[in-house]
């Protein structure tokens, strides 16, 4: 039997990293999406080689400009928001269309390859506030592919983690032995994490509920 | 009154040239989007960066990688079709889901300047085998930005020569003052267009049956 074909969209973080093992285990070959984005964590791109190349995942490098400002995930003299965990609005770290222009690559890129689907890691108890990674979005998202392709053959839209806690993901991956200790989470791109961006945060409180040290700490 | 704000999807051809003049006419301040894809023909892209000049636009051109072969359009080891205008099939030239990604990039500069609209020259009549210019697919393309997006400003995503035949959109031009001398068709990439492509041959289709001669021609 042939096996399924997936692309997983590749950040080098501990969701997407999760995400790509659980794609595995489903039985899909995986071929891995990982973005240049001029985002201010390019470091994140090594650890998602390094992860692709663990896992013996095809990979491919997409290189896109987005120059226009209004994020401060690109816009170096925007501050990192930092201190609460949780915030009715939108926070400055949102890349507008972001999740809309990975996954439009993700299905050309599918459709090159007679894809089975899409597998992205957005999750939506920790980011409740980016509008695109409400499970409402990936529905229409899907439904405008199936008309805006060839769709000779039908691409789902797999988000296995939207409804996770960062705790439940951790706990996912250590049954799929995800190597924790290679992924980076910091939004700042420097030698050692912050420990103070959101991103650092949420990735430390997940550790913890989960009862884990991170190996990254560890290593 | 402010005016209104507009991201044109600007290619350097015939349609989205028109395309920009139209929307300067319905008195949208426009910036002009230009992707550079790595197309055989990025000669067009010279032609949108002068037309935006010429129109006193902003623009930006964005640099993106499709690395995946597929398209005849991309990959110069493919033959570009030649000789039938009109097929049932989808052209060797079809990028897949190169219109969702165009799409994807202007909502996102849109959402950044908060534009009102964005405008895209999709068409139907020439191109009916590419499945990102039918109507259906503008309809769910919107219905997925309203939801995945901050969607402060609501951004309409605007086609108006989609139902226009080649030659509709010249008269529209002519009587516009589109310099249509300054545009780029010919998907081949050499000093002149090749007069045997498919584009080349909807342009020329198009002046014929408008009764106009291409001024590209002329000069």
């Amino acid at each position: 039997m042939k096996s399924k074909k997936a692309i997983v969209l590749l950040s080098g973080g501990l969701d997407s990293t999760t995400l790509l093992y659980l794609a595995r285990e489903k039985g899909y070959k995986c071929s891995c999406l990982i973005f240049d984005y001029a985002q201010r964590h390019r470091k994140e791109i090594f650890s998602a080689v390094r992860i692709a190349k663990k896992t013996k995942s095809d990979y491919k490098i997409v290189k896109i400009s987005l120059p226009w400002k209004g994020s401060s995930l690109l816009d170096k003299t925007r501050k990192l928001p930092k201190g609460s965990l949780r915030k009715k609005d939108i926070p400055s770290t949102y890349v507008s269309a972001r999740n809309i222009i990975f996954l439009s690559f993700a299905v050309s890129f599918g459709e090159a390859i007679a894809a089975d689907a899409v597998f992205i890691g957005a999750n939506i108890v920790d980011y409740s506030g980016y509008p695109d990674c409400r499970s409402e979005f990936f529905k229409k998202f899907k439904q405008m592919i199936d008309i805006g392709t060839k769709n000779t053959r039908n691409i789902k839209v797999e988000t296995p983690l939207l409804n996770l806690t960062k705790a439940e993901i951790i706990k996912l991956g250590q049954r799929l032995k995800v190597p924790y200790e290679l992924t980076w989470s910091c939004y700042k791109g420097d030698k050692i994490p912050c420990g103070v961006c959101d991103s650092c945060k949420f990735r430390a409180k997940g550790f913890s509920q989960a009862g884990i040290i991170d190996p990254f700490i560890e290593k």
